[in-house]
């Protein structure tokens, strides 16, 4: 990091991850710990991925956030607790170091800009990419090493698990201080080549309950929610990992749908009830059953996070056929020809057989796009100066 | 029964009940006895009731039946088990008895035949009623006495709760033989007058799964629907009986919701996952908590069984103002003047505030009518013979 110039600044990308067991509800509100270990797929940061400048200056006489190009608050209070604990961690560091590094940056004031390349429309779970990625910039910037965890899961807890790349456990812990509460890989991306995530964005005008707020009334109403946690998970994290390790298609879509549908219960049986899916979600969901039903096999798995959006799991074999079949059930309305975004998808017919099996009434519109994707890497520090999203003034460019 | 003449008839009817507690999944399926106890108000047979004709001869070569005007297969289980299980119990009845009832009627071949006064459309159990009122008829015309409930929960599990009127119990027991599985009254219908029900019907192409199939996939599946069977139900019970005998509505309206939530999330956790409500479903739920938020208290409580239509809980002082919430937030397409049937219930406006408060898009035709009714009596014999749907011959009239 420049000593010279007054400007110390870093970028750094992160990912979107989606959980296939699934995370919903907290032991701790204030350390963000959750009540069942879970686990998820790391996207490729070519279809979604946060990028962050983070700089520090002797010069700033304060901290600032400008996030898609807006000025926010940073005395919110997520944000403002991921900058302590990063700080808090640095002063740790220096504190057991041998004395050499000059504790200059310390009680520098920050300037963080941070962008998504992807539509909020896509219902990913942005503060997810977008909380890893601040942690993991600002640890740089900071001269942080080692574990994480504790920093992003301030900000928001699956963001954990967007600090590695592939297939991603995130360890519920045991410990009340939460030190044992960390995201680990279980799998890096290139273990499972064949792996297609289809990102199915749905139309929607409804006003979703916010994941927090959700989660917190789970806890406090949902007795299945409680059972789920200490009761079903478990086995549930082991049989998941198995089947990743043994790259064992049929037995991890079923897991993810099984544990997809779990969590939507939990929702249901919270009171006042959640409901994050919706007719066209349903409809996807049967589509997928059906088109499994017909090949005699698990081929495809879907799964639902805090919205109606689907993210289907399928092996490369059967992605084309899959979206001739979801284009077949939800004709594009329109765009017709951007209708498939992403990893390029070669156009195939479906069969007359397929046709009838599905069976479902078209309905025009209800995917409106489809992002095709697939496992990737974990944070990246990017080198070139062009990236940064500061200017040499350490405001936005 | 006139004994000159050689055709021996009896005509009864018997109502439809909703669960407040759900029964869903059965222990034994032969026996049909139900993982957990069970809890239903009885509607009153104004609105909705089964009427059955039974009519015995030495001269019917064989038994039939008809339902709704068709003649049905009489070999099929459920009708098969109730006929077979009356049969036993008449047979038992006379062996016990002093010797001086003439045996003829029990080898007798016997005529039914079943009508319903409510549309398929309004997603009723029918085949509570219909069984409770098949029970009930082969009793009287076959001289069987006491209790009836294995005969209709032979037919159809949760049967064996019209057989009475009010607020009625069914004992899951627990006997291998399920003697001890039987319905009994909590409370009579006079016990609570001001309670009203509203059955919202609501538009649907979609094809469900039957109840039948679906709980067994539940009890094959969920872990969420044993967990509930055994560690959530009892004290739902105890807290619903109670809730009932105080006439607490706000208690029973809350339980009633948390128990029809409860259930609809083990049918989402059943795989392939079940799915009985849609959006105009959870847009009615929506509708009741919004309601309820705005009077700060529990005034109006949903239910749903295996189909999308609500049965909506309030009482007589709350009913004109609620009937006015649907049409506003689900204004009538057309046939404005029939939107609600059954009961009457005065126009009233509907406050600015709570319009506000309600805040629903309308859909217009998401509800398609309601029926407005109240808990009532179980079943009954009619004297009238006019009102038999059996002519002199044994034959459909």
């Amino acid at each position: 990091m420049a000593s010279e110039n007054p400007l110390t600044i870093v970028t750094c990308t992160a990912p979107v991850n989606i959980a296939v067991i699934k995370y919903w509800g907290k032991r701790d509100e204030e350390l963000v710990l959750p009540l069942n270990s879970s686990l998820s797929v790391t996207l490729h940061q070519d279809q979604a991925k946060t990028t962050t400048t983070a700089a520090i200056s002797k010069d700033f006489k304060e901290d600032r956030i400008w996030l898609n190009g807006t000025e926010v608050d940073v005395g919110q209070p997520r944000l403002h607790s991921c900058l302590g604990e990063i700080r808090r961690l640095a002063r740790k560091h220096r504190s057991t170091d041998d004395g050499d590094t000059p504790p200059l940056s310390l009680s520098y004031k920050v300037h963080i800009a941070s962008e998504n390349n992807f539509p909020t429309a896509a219902g990913l779970a942005s503060s997810a990419a977008g909380y890893a990625c601040l942690a993991y910039t600002l640890a740089r910037v900071y001269g942080v090493e080692g574990e994480l965890s504790e920093v992003a899961r301030r900000g928001s807890g699956s963001a954990c698990r967007s600090l590695y790349g592939g297939f991603v456990e995130w360890h519920m812990g045991e410990r009340a201080d939460g030190k044992d509460s960390i995201a680990q890989q279980v799998a890096p991306e290139s273990h499972w080549p064949e792996l297609r995530i289809l990102i199915l964005v749905v139309s929607t005008e409804k006003k979703l309950t916010g994941s927090t707020a959700g989660m917190q009334t789970s806890v406090e109403t949902s007795a299945l929610l409680q059972f789920r946690a200490t009761s079903v998970v478990p086995a549930r994290m082991a049989e998941m990992i198995q089947c990743i390790r043994e790259r064992d298609f049929p037995g991890f879509g079923q897991l993810t749908m099984k544990d997809s549908n779990q969590f939507h219960a939990t929702c249901l049986d919270t009171f006042p009830p959640i409901s994050y899916l919706n007719d066209t979600s349903r409809h996807i969901m049967d589509l997928v059953h059906r088109f499994n039903a017909h090949h005699g096999q698990t081929k495809v798995a879907y799964t639902f996070d805090a919205g109606p959006n689907a993210v289907v799991f399928t092996l490369d074999d059967t992605v084309a056929e899959f979206v001739a079949a979801v284009s077949h059930c939800f004709p594009p309305e329109s765009n017709g020809d951007k209708f498939l975004k992403g990893l390029p998808v070669r156009p195939v017919p479906l069969s007359d057989e397929l046709k009838t099996t599905l069976a479902l009434d078209p309905t025009p519109g209800g995917v409106r796009y489809i992002i095709a994707t697939k496992a990737g890497p974990g944070p990246q520090i990017l080198d070139d100066p062009h990236l940064h999203l500061l200017g040499s003034h350490g405001l936005p460019k």
